[in-house]
């Protein structure tokens, strides 16, 4: 460990160095940055992390982030209310949201079924879940979960529980990546794709 | 923009999106990293960020960065006092330090000499090393300031502002790196490498 000649300065480098992706040297880098835009954003940082420390918090109905009870999407009335598309975590809802593709709701289950980790269906958000299926009209789930083991596990629990609702479940496309190259994609991948081809309507490709 | 549920998220991520080499993509698992250990690792970073806005100041000696008026290394009983080595920025000392080489004092410019950047030698703490020289009994300065143009001006400026003073003014050794290969060496290193060859001494060969 080099002897800096700050000890504040050390300090800093440490607790930078255990953020996601960042080495010493990235430590060093942001910790002088810091220093020399001390007045400008070093106190928008703070403040920012005091915000995350204090204000953001889960929605009651779907439990992605939010700074209010309720979150923005939950309660944006523009938003179809029959649709609910299942996620693992709130990051996957960010992904979806900056597709722009999906304009329904939310449920953010906090975890995947995952027996070598310790976590069941009881650590998940599935109570809430049903809940939301026999209180609202919900018409349809869309599963966006990771086609993992893990993720695939989930999705049979969550299908096989919900088979007596009445209520369409869906799953999200898997296949060959838009933009990559067959060559490049792995096995598995290319061999489900193959075997679950679908047929080119002429409405779509005139 | 992406439509995030938390506006507190989203200020997060735009102003650690502003540290150097954190793109959006960082700034966003990083938040959520912090979230994830609001109660550990955040109060911790927004503390030694605290440190860094009220704590670090300048060495009134060297401009080194220290916590008090005097900083470790100007005030380390061991160091010798008589050589300073001096250096661009506080990241050099910090690198020089890393090397466990050098046992002397240091002396922080604040910058080199760049006349496109409207740097000149008044911008520079080059006063109070003069004072330093005159005033301490100083036998050797040690100019390690990275060979580039604006580097090279600064170091003949000091040179000749020096030369009536009774000091000793060396300058790091310039080369090929060690462990590199010569082949991918640049041109200007390689040539002035060779102009600059010394004689191999049996003492240090055998």
């Amino acid at each position: 460990m080099a002897n800096y000649s700050s000890r504040h300065l050390e300090y800093a480098i440490r607790t930078i160095g255990q953020l996601p992706g960042i080495g010493r040297k990235s430590a060093l880098r942001i910790a002088l940055f810091l220093l020399k835009n001390k007045s400008t954003l070093l106190p928008e940082l703070i403040e920012s992390f005091e915000g995350i420390r204090l204000n953001i918090q889960h929605c009651k109905a779907c439990h992605n982030l939010s700074d209010t009870d309720q979150c923005s999407i939950c309660g944006d009335r523009s938003r179809q209310k029959n649709v609910i598309c299942i996620v693992e975590s709130e990051r996957d809802v960010i992904a979806i949201e900056d597709t722009g593709q999906y304009h329904g709701l939310y449920h953010v289950l906090g975890g995947i079924i995952s027996p070598i980790d310790g976590v069941g269906p009881q650590d998940l958000n599935i109570a809430s879940l049903l809940e939301r299926i026999d209180q609202q009209n919900i018409s349809e789930l869309i599963m966006a979960i990771s086609p993992t083991i893990e993720g695939e596990t989930t999705i049979f629990y969550l299908t096989k529980l919900l088979k007596n609702h009445k209520v369409r479940i869906s799953i999200i496309a898997r296949g060959v990546a838009f933009g990559g190259e067959l060559e490049y994609a792995d096995g598995v991948t290319l061999g489900r794709s193959i075997a679950a081809r679908t047929n080119i309507e002429l409405t779509e490709s005139a």
